[in-house]
C-alpha cells in the first residue's frame, strides 16, 4: 500500500459518506488536519461533538483554503454551483474529488469551473447504509467495497494513483472507468433498485383496503427488505435520477418489459416461464457472496431471537 | 400461555419451515413425537441424521397415521394431491394445517378432500429466509413474527385455540382472517416483493457479458439487497403466483402504474415529485422496526469490517 498523507482534507458536506470519510481518514492517519463545510449549524455541531473534523465552516471557501485534497460531499445537484464557489480558493496542486453516485452530470458540473493547477478526479465510493447525517458514518464503511474513479484526461497519473492510495487505505478496492460507463452499470446495480423500492414503499403507502397496519405487520414477508433503501435520504436519490436520467431510463426499460413478461406468465398460468426465471436467481447471489460483496448468512444475518443472541445454525 | 401438546406431528415435506417447526415444537415439547413425509431420499437421511425427526417416511398416508396434527409444508401446487391421499389415513379429530403462502387457493385444494372428523385450519406463518432444505431451518424462525390463520366455517373453536397455541408456543403471534383478505395482505407484502426481485435480478443477468461481472462487484450500491429473495425457492414460488394470480395482478398494476409516474417525473425532470414521493418512506420503516418486525441495526446489520466484528456504532 502507497503511503499516503495528505496536509489538509477538506470535506464539503458531512453527510454518512463525509463523516465516514473523516473518521477513516483519522483512524489510519491519511490527513495532518480534517476539515469540513456544512450547510447547517446542526451538522457542524454534530461533527465538532464527535470530535471527526478539527474544523466545520458554514463557508465552504474557508475549508478548501490550504487544502491539499478537496471532497463533494453533498448531494450533486448543489456540485456546480459549489464548484464555481471554491475554486479562486483552492490551492496549486490541489486533488479534487467527489463521492457522488454518478459520473457524467458531475463531469460536466465541476469541470468546466477547475482551474488547471488542480487534479479533478470525480469518484464514487460504492458504500452506505439507510442512514443520513454525520452521527450515522462509520470508518469501516468503505471496507471491502469498490470505489470508482473516473479521471479527466487532465488529471496527473500520480495525483490519480495517490488518490487511489487514499482510498486503499480507507479498506476500498479502487476500480476505474469512464463516467458514461460508471453511470450504465450503477444504474442497474444501484439506482433501479432504489427506484423499485421506493415505488413499491409509495404503493403499499397509497392502499386503502388493505390497511397501513397490516403492511407493517406482515412486512417480514419480503416487503420490510425495500424498506431500508427506500429509507436512504430523498434529496440525494432525487439528484441522482435527475443526473443520470439516460441510463436510468433505459435499464427501468429493460425491467419493466422483463416485468411484462412475468406478467404475462402469470395471467396465463405460465408455470414453467415462471420457474424458468425463478431459478436464474441463486447463482448471482451466489457469485456475490463469493465476491465478498454480500454476507453468507441468511437472511443478512438478522437476529431470529427474541434475547437477540445469534441465530442458528 | 395454554398448554399444549399433541400426540404425533406429522410434517408432509420437510424443507425450511417443516424443519423449523419440528425443531421448535420438540425444543417447546410440543409434540410426543414428530414425523415426516419426505419425497426425496436426500431430504429423509438429512432430517434423520440432524434428529429432527422420529421418523421420516417416503409415504406421506404412514406420517399421518395416528397423527393429531398434519401440517403441509410442501409447495402449494401439491396440497391436492397430497389431500385426497392422505384423507383416508387421517385420525378422528385431527388438525389438518398448512404454512402455505397463499390461501384461499388451500381451502379449494384441502378442503374438498377432508373428512368431516378433522379440523381443517389453513396457516400461513410469514417468517424464512431466502435458504430452503430440512439443514436450512432453525428453532427461532417464528419467533416475533406473525402466524395468519384462515380457519374454515367448520373447524371448531377448540382445535382454532390448541393450533394457536402451538404457533404461540414456538414464539408467534398469532391473527386470525379470511382467506381473501390473506391474500390480497400477502400480494404487496410479500408477493410482488418477491416477484420484482426476482425481475430486476433476471434483468441484470440478461445484461451483455462485459457488464455481468461488473454486476456482482458493484452490486453493494442497493442490487444485492434484491438478491436474497430472489434466491428463494423457485418452485415454492411458482406455486405461489399460479395460485395467487387475481390478488398478485391487482398489485402488480398499481405498482407499475406507480412506476411509470417514476419514470414520467425522472424524463421531465420534476424533482419535486421524486422528493415528495421519496420523503413518504421513511416513517414506514420505522413503523416496521417499532412493531419488532425489523431490525434497527443500519444496514440490516450487515458486519462491515473485515475481521468479521460487529460494526460500529
Amino acid at each position: 500500500m502507497t503511503e499516503v498523507t495528505f496536509k489538509r482534507l477538506a470535506l464539503i458536506g458531512i453527510g454518512l459518506i463525509g463523516s465516514s470519510i473523516a473518521r477513516a481518514a483519522r483512524q489510519h492517519g491519511l490527513a495532518e488536519e480534517i476539515v469540513c463545510a456544512a450547510r447547517t449549524a446542526d451538522s457542524r455541531r454534530v461533527a465538532k461533538e464527535l470530535k471527526i473534523v478539527d474544523a466545520a465552516y458554514d463557508d465552504p471557501v474557508e475549508a478548501v483554503r490550504g487544502a491539499d485534497l478537496v471532497i463533494f460531499c453533498t448531494p450533486v445537484g448543489t456540485y456546480s454551483k459549489l464548484a464555481e464557489q471554491i475554486a479562486p480558493a483552492l490551492e496549486q496542486g490541489a486533488i479534487v474529488t467527489d463521492v457522488g453516485s454518478v459520473k457524467a452530470a458531475v463531469v460536466k458540473a465541476i469541470g468546466p469551473h477547475m482551474p488547471d493547477y488542480v487534479d479533478f478526479i470525480p469518484g464514487h465510493p460504492v458504500a452506505g447504509t439507510e442512514k443520513s447525517g454525520p452521527a450515522a458514518g462509520f470508518a469501516e464503511l468503505f471496507i471491502n467495497r469498490w470505489c470508482i474513479l473516473t479521471p479527466t484526461d487532465t488529471a496527473r497519473d500520480e495525483a490519480v494513483e495517490k488518490l487511489s492510495a487514499f482510498w486503499s487505505a480507507m479498506g476500498s478496492k479502487v476500480e476505474t472507468m469512464d463516467a458514461e460507463h460508471h453511470d450504465l452499470v450503477l444504474a442497474i446495480t444501484s439506482h433501479i433498485p432504489h427506484l423499485i423500492a421506493y415505488n413499491i414503499v409509495g404503493t403499499a403507502d397509497d392502499l386503502e383496503d388493505v390497511t397501513q397496519s397490516e403492511v407493517i405487520k406482515y412486512s417480514a414477508g419480503g416487503f420490510r427488505d425495500f424498506t431500508r433503501i427506500a429509507a436512504s435520504d430523498p434529496t440525494m436519490w432525487r439528484d441522482v435520477f435527475l443526473h443520470n436520467k439516460e441510463a436510468v431510463l433505459e435499464m427501468l426499460g429493460r425491467f419493466t418489459e422483463d416485468l411484462a413478461q412475468l406478467q404475462r406468465a402469470i395471467r396465463w398460468d405460465d408455470g414453467d416461464t415462471l420457474f424458468k426465471i425463478f431459478s436464474r436467481t441463486r447463482a448471482i447471489r451466489r457469485q456475490i457472496i463469493d465476491a465478498g460483496q454480500e454476507t453468507p448468512e441468511p437472511d443478512f444475518g438478522r437476529v431470529h431471537s427474541a434475547d437477540e443472541s445469534p441465530k442458528k445454525p
